[in-house]
């Protein structure tokens, strides 16, 4: 059988309908038996939705036993009306499992700017609290209620030991659908039964998103939604990590970071209109935040993009977007590799074209997952990251007409 | 008679053909008859060509006497190669003018990577100096030799007054076609007989070029080669303006600004795949760069884009792209207006939507040139930028599989 967030010590979930969406599940709860260390980062955008404002609130000293989350409506430009939705959202649930209401988080996600729909959502809440339940459908059931244009649910598990203690930890996300307007939102849900001082999680929670979630893109903007939690219960009994030389820490990280990573590739996979999953990869670069900031400059540049669409190896649109990222930059130095997941073709040496076979790289390129690999040859750190290309699909599916 | 850059006093110039396009001009020459102030903005791209690296240092003194530009190849990622070409280019005219070579400036644009065609160039240049001459034809041909993909040719003319003298503006440009890869390149050249030092005239061109050239968006990408130049040779007799205080400079600036605005937008219109002109303007925004920078992150989110083309009022996209540009805002402040170039209709108002007829909007942004201007009532600014809408027949000219 499969294994889900519902395989996490003391995690019990639900997906629900609520009538928000006209026929799909629209409202996932997830709740710890036990109040949990709690990270999170949110959204970037200046414009961040009501459920943002409180999950922010409530996160602040690091602990919190329950995730409330809707689909259809970003409860986002919703003025009062909205934020008075979101109270209620987490009062509720506070209300119906016996806890305070700092110890809820909410999350949304659907159409901005239309007035939230409180009655149903709170009723949802009302209706489905007792269904809470650690049976594996649940699991399922949680996945696919937050999501909005996705097209397939997005869910991780991992069993690790951390210090000799058995660990468990899942995960669901959703991703950046762009069909229908404003629904650019990309949330990540991770539950571990691993004892983790709230401090050192947040922590390793900011550092693992900026390689992963962070190192995503399908078209450059980010939502007034985005949002990742991760909440570990201790459960798991291990010695609370206090510390990143405490033993057992870097099995923790390393096994975070491959979630978020499992999470976050999924999202690109279901990028809208896209036809290609890329992966970035830049090695021997002064640093890594050098070689990251460099790999979203060239995922997100539009010709780069359009030209992976044609399955063109154009290295000058790579370099020429490489040296938009406001960062020094000499191409004379360079290596560029392109070409499928596991066969890469030289294009670049040294900053001069390389010989290579077109015929073959016209093939490579015709896979759906392609890679772009620059060896920078100034420093020693490395960095990946994911994106699609820009296909007429999405700018069809972008322009339709729906206010 | 249409007026154009011949007809600045002392101006002469040339458009030929090289060679190195199959069948259009593709080598403009311009030329003043005594050394001119002369200033320039280049590229923020990293990776820069062989003449920029070159006009760079040439205008270092804020004289110059010729330009000569080539189209077909940028001259760009070539080299010892390249650079060798560049300076045969600056050399040869030097030579057939009777001039130093450091007064005369290079520009290139055309596809990046390829071996330059330094004969071919500089032949053309031998067999072209002689043809220089101020007959109007001539600026007509200059127009058009510095084209790649562009559809028309961009020209502008003014004349105006400078504490009683009158004064002569013309300037040529290119744009940011991009049907074939690696031509995004943008170009512009200004003249001008009007008497300005050099300093006060490169801190002019360097602020107009930010409220103008750089409020212009086709697809967010800056190209190895964009290069504006304006030379001014003090013909017009004027007494030489030297501070921002004296007399007739706030007319040289506004109308050099009405010259760079005009030729900017030539450039927009002739967005490749670009079905709409857009204008943006922010008003009452707390300074003019908050201003500048927030339309540069609304004008290019593909988001923002594609709604435009499908013909959508969706305001929460465009908020959204607002809340992304890296400063504080406050939607729930902000009017925000969209309609055609002469009808605007409010969309939000204080933040909440407003009621708006939805099917005259429709027919307004149906329209080939819309508006969106917003109002942030949050201080005394305003800024103004121009941009297209992404379409499909953008990502198919930029997909079409070339190298």
């Amino acid at each position: 059988m499969i294994k889900n967030i519902t395989n996490v010590r003391g995690i019990k979930c639900w997906g629900a309908h609520t009538g928000v969406k006209s026929l799909r599940r629209d409202l996932a709860i997830i709740y710890s038996e036990v109040p949990a260390s709690a990270a999170a980062v949110f959204t970037q955008n200046q414009v961040v939705a009501a459920p943002v404002t409180i999950s922010r609130k409530h996160i602040k000293n690091g602990i919190a036993q329950a995730i409330v989350i809707n689909a259809g409506n970003a409860n986002a430009a919703t003025g009062k009306q909205g934020m008075d939705g979101a109270e209620a959202m987490v009062q509720t649930m506070a209300d119906e499992l016996g806890i305070k209401k700092e110890l809820v988080l909410v999350a949304s996600t659907g159409v901005i700017g239309e007035p939230f729909p409180t009655e149903e959502i709170v009723n949802g809440i009302k209706d489905n609290v007792s269904k809470l339940t650690s049976k594996s459908q649940a699991g399922s059931f949680a996945a696919n209620a937050i999501l909005t244009t996705d097209t397939f649910a997005k869910e991780g598990f991992i069993e690790f030991e951390v210090n000799g203690f058995e660990v468990n930890m899942g995960g669901i996300a959703k991703g950046s659908g762009m069909i229908h307007p404003n629904m650019a939102t990309m949330l990540g849900f991770i539950v571990t039964d691993a004892a983790i001082a709230p401090k050192l999680l947040q922590e390793t929670v900011k550092e693992t998103v900026d390689k992963t979630f962070n190192m995503i893109t399908v078209d450059g903007d980010t939502s007034t939604n985005d949002m990742v939690i991760v909440l570990a219960n201790g459960m798991a009994s291990n010695p609370e990590l206090k510390t990143k030389s405490d033993t057992g820490y870097e099995s923790f990280r390393k096994n975070l970071e491959e979630m978020m990573m499992h999470l976050a590739k999924q999202i690109v996979s279901d990028g809208e209109g896209a036809s290609k999953f890329i992966e970035y990869e830049i090695i021997n670069a002064p640093d890594e935040a050098y070689a990251r900031t460099m790999i979203r400059a060239i995922s997100k540049s539009s010709l780069v993009k359009t030209a992976m669409f044609g399955r063109d190896p154009n290295w000058g649109r790579i370099i020429s977007a490489a040296g938009n990222a406001g960062l020094p930059f000499n191409y004379e130095k360079i290596n560029l590799y392109m070409g499928s997941e596991d066969k890469l073709l030289p294009v670049l040496e040294k900053g001069s074209p390389a010989e290579f076979d077109r015929n073959y790289m016209k093939k490579l390129l015709r896979e759906s997952h392609i890679s772009i690999k620059l060896d920078l040859n100034n420093g020693k750190a490395t960095a990946k990251g994911w994106g699609t290309d820009l296909t007429t699909d999405y700018v069809l599916f972008n322009s339709v007409y729906t206010t």
